[in-house]
């Protein structure tokens, strides 16, 4: 590609960068683009981007793989409950040391050393996400989001910080309890009234045909989402994905999307070309906004 | 071009959007890129996108041939001595009204209908530049700085709008004066401290060989002008020009560059890619910064 | 006049300057005060003088004779239609050179000199005047105002700038327009909700005889003002005159006054001095604030 | 006088006005303009106008005959020492009520009666004045300034309040002690690095023969005043108010001004018409800036 | 007492001081606490202490045996109709000294010496306070608060200083009057929206037999408080400052207490310790938020 | 103890609430008073009442036994040299887990559940520790302090965060590091130029006779260092600690103090009360302030 070619696809971002301009976006990070090296350099390089053009990014992570293994390594076993994983003491406490002293300061760290400005912290800082436990006798220390302080985020992107957010909240005793990534993520959005709530996963979208990614619907008015469970559009491990887009939308978030992580620079390609990628989740308008640009 | 390839030039932009982060840029704008409406258009698309990844970007503009025209029109006619044109009252007042009036504002509503903010002045308003006349008896009004009140654009670019500058001057008596304006552009970036001075023209740059544009010399640290002055590889019309771009350097500016405005996007080119274009001016480093990012 | 009767004027004016503290007045300026050069220096002093005491002055100028001036020295014939300037794109830009390029640099110029801070901007500048055009087939770019950004107007008086504004609009399709300068003026005064808004012209106010000037009218009650239509009180050009000042009573704006320009300082007699001068306009009190101070 | 006249005179104030914008003016007020109710009302009203056209206004006040009718009210015997009064405990406890209780309260209430923002404080509040006693053991109370926080008056100017003081300093033992008002006035101003400091008194100022009005020198360079002491052209009374003066001038104070408190708005005379009145003390300039203007 | 338990102390305060951070405290300065030296310093250090660890606290203080003593010294003679003093011109001038010139002096200079930073003011500065006289024929200069200009507090408050305000007031003739110190403060407080209002005075609190100080009523829900009077549990001088505390309490102001001014340190006891003291009044809970922390 | 001697105790902390106000003061946390629950509660309240008084609080805390606990639960052996424990990748990111991710999030968790305000970072996040890796060949990922941001401290301190930070830093090649937890506070502490640094330990202070504790040293000068580094009055352990505070007190750090962890209370006793506690190391003046108040 020579430099006019480069040029164009730069200038063509422009009017995506008026559009996003101190817009507020939710990023779910986790999957593969948080397992691989060259994935994760990549979206946190993106993310960044989108900050310096002029967004303000929130970045709240899960932990994966990284868990189970050092679970492993300590010879702790978990049961799971319904698909939920039993968390006595010691299980939270590995948990939280993975996710808030692992992976959140391994993501802080790179952004820090790509030339960007991150504050890595967890739903316990600043008392940032309150919780209650989900069913303390069979799950242990399983919360779910009962209050943001959204002052905290408000606090670290005034001046200019990437929040990185581990899922991890505190509950009503005061204790620590792990929260579902993508409940966390689509909390903090609703608190935060975000224009854009990205979920983040290893599925390119919602497929008409699950065996075939050139069926991906594009964009999903958020009241026919019912009409596609019901037809088994959507799916088993898209289920809880779509209605976790559905639910930010139906409560104060303006746009939610299914980005596939596996996708180099996924960020880029939806937030500034023409392209998008990805199921986009909107309400009541005729066309999702994306589109019109 | 794919939308991956589309991102990785995004992406690839991004050092230097961190590099040129509240940095001062004082472009100076004529030539083709003034005269041809899609060139226009797309510099002034450019200099937003400049704006919006964080630059702090000041357009000075000059008259070209509407001035002549309107001069003509109104049967005026105009005397050269020693190839600056003679301004009496007469000629003042039509070279005030194309620049301040005509060009100035249809620059500032081209920017703002492609959905910037700009404010379109002279430097008469705010007492911006305050200039000493050349030779009043045998030129009239033209003037050269003697002050300039940067609060103005401060201010103006404090609170987001792209400063549209016309090469207007007040005079000790308080009349209007016509200011050469790359002096203008240079005599701003001096007083603003910028990080670049942009010199738009219809040259490639500084050639080798004038024939040749092959030969382009990238950059040329500012020591050594003298040395290519005496043996001719700049010479005519481009010793003004580097003369103003060796002397914005010398004083307080860190960087300027001639760039051809009759290459599209040349701004973004030079400003968000790898490639640079143009002729860089710089003082005393081993090698120019913009080779090193 | 001794220095002890000096004081006590100035003295007497200061219940006056406690009134008007903070308010915003907004002066459409035309006419014989923007001909006569020493007219045109009293009116600029004074308009300083009370924006010095504490008000937020704004100022909005037409055009007058300069512009048929320009139109013939550049042999542009104009048609009129219905009273209105068939405005083409060659007229349009002639307009604009004189308005925005001659008489609003003019003016700014004219302050600064007089150790003032002013900022010369059109409707056009931040995008301070959206307008539709009348009737384009009939009159070509003749605009009335959409919308007004306030904001513009802010962000500079905020900083100390007395804003001088030309007629000149942008149109939906990002084109210039010219707007009516009583109309601009009056526009601009409801969208700031000013306090006042003068609309200086060449008659002493509105006259029970017209051929009689001390049967001046001091202040009209605007519900009264049909009446005095139907009477004949008004008529003819003081028409538009009248509407536009009931206009923007009727809309936000406090009082409105048709003051006569010709008169050496009537702007510092009005609003300093116990005097008073011209017509007041306001509504549904029984006295206008004026007479009660 | 008619309204022409009237504007005219507001006009010329321009220039004066636009000098004074932002300064720092002390007042030492006391004598004849504090005792005659009609000359306090005009005192008061000038300088809440020189506070609206833009100056920093504060006023220092004396007691005068009031502290001598409460002495004598309460048949306390009061005994001077080479000029100066024995201020024993009881002495000071009048000094300050009628000082800090009655005639600061009075002029406060004064000047909020006529529509102005005034805070009445001594040089207890805030640990405005710092004081050491000259001699306590022949005449207690009486202190001189050792320090002034001229944080208090920047408190309040910068929130509109025209402070009024009354010359009580706090010493080092944490008692009340009085201040001369003209040295609390004098120390005040050079802490503030005032811009001018009026002496308030009954005379019209230095004179070359103490028996002639006419004689009044209007401005001195205070590097003559030795010469002027030694000539006997300024004695008796008048020492310690030159003193007074020209240590502000020496010490920061760029003009000092002897009023003629007697004279009705001689404060607007001063500071708003181009005759000024009583004598200017200035320095190394070859003539008094007032005189310029 | 040993160190341990000395910070033990200081710790339990941490509870009291979270719950008060901020808090706006309004506090009816009188009786002994003011006569006694030594509770006076007492006091006044316990409120700086309130202040320096967040509480936001405005001292209104009353006169007391002074004003009868200066009355005496200086021959005036009061009249009492139905337990107020009549209060002519020489009275109100001797009333105005003593609070705001003796008294209102010495607490502020006693803070400041003890290392804090308060501004001595009245009603009159700034228009704090704006009265109608309650019955200007017979009783002269006594005035009720028909307006707070709360601004002046908060300009005070908001820069560091507590102030120190004098139960003056200005009357509608812009004359000065004497306004009751409880209804002074408990104004105060209710324009403030205070969270808090103490009314210090003589008496350990409300009473079951006013024999018996066993028998203090801690609190009490102001909607009780008819009841209490009409079986004479309150009555005789405890009826007003029960009801100025009710009606403090109905009128925004969180809580009111009557806190015995002889008890050294009752504010700190009632502020920082566990214990409370005095008789709380507050609406509509269960129980006073003092009993619950 | 009677609420009396409470509000004694109380009264008597406002001369240190006010010598310490707006001070900076860094706490190492570590040794017993991290391990012991009660101790931990009560270390964390204290620093929240500091906080609270005014101070600006920075804890930095270690790891202690929790790291070779999990060490030991994941089977991952570590090989001292000179005392100094090899750190291969799998060691140090067990290492960060328990720093960043379990002891951080406990403590900032247990603040906020006390009522405080916390954020609990690390040296990583926004990049608050540049490092240097003393010895990579030997000793794998142990650093030094090359550069602290203060900015990232700032930040939070101004919007009432207490920072907790865990000692991980990032080294020159963008990975993590550990840093000794009293080098990384003293090197916090020298970049803030903090008032105080306070090394809590579990020692009593620097003691004349290690076996006999009533030979507690009170304060020392650090220019008397070395000798008693001679004398061996100090050795062994406390060496390293004493030179941290030493180079703390030697770069701009007022005052640096060894507090015994095992105390309760000890940080309040230090700071609100006259008793003072642990050994406090100063410069240059002849008795340490401590002493003095």
């Amino acid at each position: 590609m020579n430099s006019f070619e480069m040029a164009e696809v730069l200038t063509n971002a422009l009017p995506h960068i008026q559009r996003y301009d101190k817009k507020m976006v939710v990023i779910k990070y986790g999957g593969s683009a948080m397992m691989d090296e060259s994935l994760k350099k990549s979206v946190l390089s993106d993310a960044m981007l989108l900050a310096k053009v002029g967004m303000n990014v929130v970045i709240v992570h899960g932990g994966g793989p990284d868990i189970n293994y050092w679970l492993d390594k300590a010879d702790v076993t978990s049961t799971f409950v319904n698909g939920l994983r039993q968390t006595n003491l010691e299980t939270m406490e590995i948990v939280q040391m993975v996710l808030a002293g692992k992976i959140n300061k391994d993501l802080t760290r790179m952004i820090q050393s790509l030339g960007g400005k991150a504050m890595g912290i967890s739903g316990v800082d600043g008392g940032l996400v309150q919780a209650t436990l989900k069913n303390p006798e069979d799950l242990g220390a399983v919360g779910e989001i009962s209050q943001v302080n959204t002052e905290v985020i408000e606090d670290l992107v005034s001046v200019g910080y990437i929040p990185v957010i581990s899922c991890i909240g505190m509950d009503e005793d005061g204790n620590s309890c792990n929260i579902n990534a993508d409940e966390m993520a689509g909390g903090i959005a609703k608190a935060l009234k975000a224009d854009n709530f990205v979920l983040m996963s290893d599925v390119p979208g919602v497929l008409e045909d699950t065996s075939d990614p050139s069926t991906l619907i594009q964009q999903i008015e958020i009241s026919t989402v019912e009409h596609l469970y019901q037809n088994n559009v959507i799916s088993g491990g898209m289920i809880p994905k779509v209605s976790c887009c559905k639910d930010a939308v139906e409560n104060q978030v303006k746009q939610a999307v299914i980005l596939d992580g596996r996708i180099p620079h996924a960020l880029i390609i939806e937030f500034l070309t023409d392209s998008g990628i990805g199921t986009l989740f909107y309400k009541e308008e005729k066309e999702a906004e994306r589109s019109l640009t």
